[in-house]
């Protein structure tokens, strides 16, 4: 009779381990002698330094294979005088678990992990359980869920669906699953002008009219009113620079940038269209040159409701008792990397404190995550 | 029979004194040993540390009394390996005197310190000269003509009225006269919104949009088209400042400076009311908190077309050739004080160098300017 694994009891090891961004700090070590155990073939997927695994229960190639992804790296623990238990105590009282990455997202990382292990030992399924789980998700990411995507395409390894247990739900255990996110771009503008004095702006070419104009245009208007699954997007004025300290003279140079959430209504080169044709407009009136540089986090996607979604919100429903609603908001998450790879749908606990100051899980949310992947699991292979 | 004093010798001297702001260089001493030899009355009125000088020849109180105003203050010399001859060397070559305050304003001193001597000397009036130099024009001016003004007052000494010395000429000696200023006027813009995600922002305030929103509508609207005396008044945004690092962040706060040149179809006050009245309604529509802090520089001032611009403009034409255009361009001077006193004009040589490396005066200039100030005064007391 295999032992179950403690899901409660691999989150406080894992909350143990120091994984500050981009440091292992152990905890990859100990998935993989758990995984190891349970018969899950281990691979070491590290990039430029970057800790990442992955690791197969099955057969490479099976006709069915599910798969997990989340990351063991936490962000830092900030103010640590301002902490009231150990961030890296995982001191449990009064039903929670303290620390950092209690919640964001080693409970959800044990909470698949301990699934998929007594999964495979109690009811072999016919296909593969894989897991995936890097140790860069909260720092640049371009060697974490990417590099193992990459590592598992020149291997012929592959997924047919994929759940990230990254926390979705705002305030109530199974409200919420997402099923897509909106795109991420950021836009740098720089607008070079003539120097010249305040008191004669018809010799200058001030830089500051011209980038005034272009952002009170591209923040007056209306990108979309949300789509049938997806908010309205956004655009953000995040910083306008200049650094000029003289009032009587006109700068020659200054710079704004922007970053714009959008749903599937547009692409970042649509937008990015858009930006330049506004910006090329403005140029003409003034005569300020107005350059943009455009940094893509990544595009809107969406898996539509369907087998996926069916399943995972039918475990839901059945475990937690709530009808989860299907969501496309937040922030970006590592989905939109193994969206090019396979369906994917996102599902885990609340993530209320995540990166505050005593992060902390209600511990009773950790078995019912468990449960709620088991049942993923079981109706998916049935 | 009195010796003349030569105007080009007492730039040099006084070039070579180095009275970078707020150093008096013995710039003032030199001054006063020769008006005093000309039997001016000569009263040193330094306050708070700026060498100022008062001078008078003449009875107090005389029933017709014409002022000079100037100051010896020069601007930081630079770049000092950019200049091809010494700052403070009064070096003369090829028809021109090198130095800085060579135009700005020390041959001006010397042309209308030269003239007043050589007036009294050769054709004592029924009435005073007087002449105010300042050490601080170039500096915050705190202490400067405002402080002999000030002891003026308390003194009860006067000038009916007053030329300024300043460089007046863009291009060609003797073309042209100020007879006014635009005010000027610089206002602090801080908008205090509500730090937020970047990727949403309804539950942000940002300070930004507000911002944008608020210069768009400024900067967009005219102020005038100018009036008879006066070129239309404009408006510079000079800086706007975030200091926002994260794109994914909506800031809290932002700032921006605009300075405006207005003429006499505004005041500051007036000004301030417009600018407050916008701010606010952008605050109502933003819930975006827009504070103000308004310096003002000097509101427009004008000295009609009458008697004392009459007299400079045929002293101009009579030794010069040149019909002067009044004019109310240019930055601020100290006429913006001596206009609170008496009836101001300004004229002076070609400045075109002024404030800049290599700063020089055609020599002829200042022969030519000494004789306007002495056909000047001639008429005056004719």
């Amino acid at each position: 009779m295999p032992e179950h694994v403690d899901a409660v009891a691999l989150t406080a090891a894992l909350v143990r381990c120091p994984s500050v961004t981009p440091k292992e700090g152990g905890a990859l070590d100990l998935l993989t002698t758990i995984l190891g155990e349970a018969g899950f073939e281990c691979h070491r997927v590290d990039r430029n330094g970057t800790p990442n695994l992955f690791a197969r229960w099955g057969k490479k190639g099976a006709a069915k294979s599910f798969g997990f992804n989340g990351h063991t790296d936490v962000v830092p623990v900030g103010d640590a005088a301002a902490w009231s238990r150990d961030p890296f105590g995982a001191e449990i009282s009064d039903g929670w678990l303290w620390g950092r990455g209690a919640t964001d997202m080693k409970s959800g990382v044990a909470a698949f992990v301990a699934a998929a292990v007594d999964f495979v030992r109690e009811t072999p399924p016919d296909g593969a359980v894989i897991v995936t789980i890097t140790g860069d998700e909260e720092g640049p990411g371009k060697d974490g869920t990417v590099a193992i995507l990459d590592w598992m395409k020149a291997q012929d390894e592959s997924m047919s669906v994929c759940l990230v247990g990254e926390p979705t739900c705002p305030e109530r255990m199974g409200e919420m699953i997402k099923i897509g996110r909106r795109g991420s771009m950021t836009v740098s503008f720089e607008a070079r002008g003539e120097q010249g004095h305040s008191a004669y702006p018809h010799r200058a070419r001030n830089p500051l009219h011209a980038l005034v104009r272009l952002l009170a245009r591209i923040t007056s208007h209306h990108l979309d009113h949300g789509t049938e699954q997806f908010d309205p997007s956004t655009l953000a004025i995040t910083t306008i620079d200049t650094g000029n300290v003289a009032s009587n003279v006109i700068p020659a140079r200054a710079r704004s940038v922007v970053n714009i959430r959008f749903n599937d209504a547009h692409s970042s080169a649509s937008l990015a269209d858009w930006l330049r044709e506004e910006a090329a407009e403005v140029q003409d009136e003034t005569g300020v040159k107005i350059g943009l540089a455009i940094q893509v986090s990544g595009e809107s996607f969406l898996t539509p409701p369907g087998p996926l979604v069916d399943l995972v919100a039918a475990a839901v429903m059945a475990e937690t008792g709530v009808d989860p609603v299907l969501s496309t908001s937040g922030g970006t998450s590592d989905a939109r990397f193994v969206k090019e790879h396979c369906p994917v749908v996102e599902f885990g606990l609340v993530g209320q404190t995540m990166h505050q100051v005593d992060e902390r899980v209600e511990i009773a949310q950790i078995g019912a995550l468990k449960s709620v992947y088991r049942r993923i699991l079981r109706d998916y292979f049935a």
